[in-house]
């Protein structure tokens, strides 16, 4: 599977079920979702605002997308904090046809930019890599059918490998809307 | 990666963290429990009863195992039902290299023996197909490091491609016992 397919596969609104598991402690925490994914253009403005930042060329840039993510309202109507809820732009830079770089506006364990590397396994899994100055995420994301995808991540400390965290999320697409 | 160095570094004791998700329901179900591996010689005596009455020759069998799982008990002192404690044998048959069959003297979604297909994916993830009565299940299992792995879990229906259940587990070497 290359980006790009990868990319048009996951485009839509996509209702999910995630659990996390923090290691040390054993405890679980439980968070339903919504999250849309839409295509942006090659030539959008905020992903050239950004790619120039990197000094990266936009002739590089495949299937770039937005990502936006809310915690399902009738599951937290107490907690309408900022943390759950955002938006993030994520810009493929492919070096081969099965790998390369992904840059992300925000980062999934820390609110930074952050630079990933990617690779697909001979199944179509998608393999996510992100160092962040204090901790290593790898993330992977398969999909079981056209509405039913899996992410799952594992977060590590950058010094050693001590496992902080593991998470897993069950993705189904709201095919009404 | 092949099946016996697989078994070999799955073996000993875990402490799993597991998360289902029933997506029709959007429920949670949290667990903890304990998880011991113990390695079988090819000549056990379980064994060899098993593979008989599966017409299999006992020069086919390589590394087989015992599995045997508790729910914690300070998770859920109340529970002590049969249905969180079990044991199951676990006979791999290898065909290739990266994959073969897999004999369960007790299936994972159905209380009945079962026979699975595995491969190995090129970055040595597990993947195990099991076809029951009502049901087809997908389980993963990569290592994250020598003492944690991860474990993920997709039922779906026999007819059609409706997803039932998905699971995921993170599983924690008990170094000390």
């Amino acid at each position: 599977m290359i980006i790009d397919q990868f990319v048009a596969r996951s485009v839509g609104h996509w209702r999910s079920m995630r659990s996390a598991h923090s290691l040390a402690f054993r405890q679980f925490e439980d968070v339903l979702s919504d999250i849309h994914i839409e295509p942006l253009a090659a030539s959008d403005a905020e992903v050239g605002k950004y790619i120039e930042t990197e000094s990266i060329d936009s002739a590089q840039v495949v299937a770039p997308f937005r990502m936006t993510w809310e915690a399902d309202s009738d599951w937290e109507p107490e907690d309408t904090s900022a943390v759950s809820k955002g938006s993030c732009i994520l810009i493929p830079i492919p070096k081969t046809p099965s790998g390369g770089k992904l840059l992300r506006s925000v980062g999934y364990a820390e609110a930074n930019p952050a630079v990933s590397t990617y690779h697909f396994l001979n199944d179509g899994t998608f393999i996510l890599h992100t160092t962040y100055g204090q901790s290593v995420a790898e993330e992977r994301i398969w999909f079981v059918s056209e509405h039913v995808r899996c992410r799952s991540s594992v977060l590590r400390t950058s010094e050693g490998s001590g496992v902080l965290q593991t998470s897993f999320a069950s993705e189904v697409r709201r095919v009404s809307s």
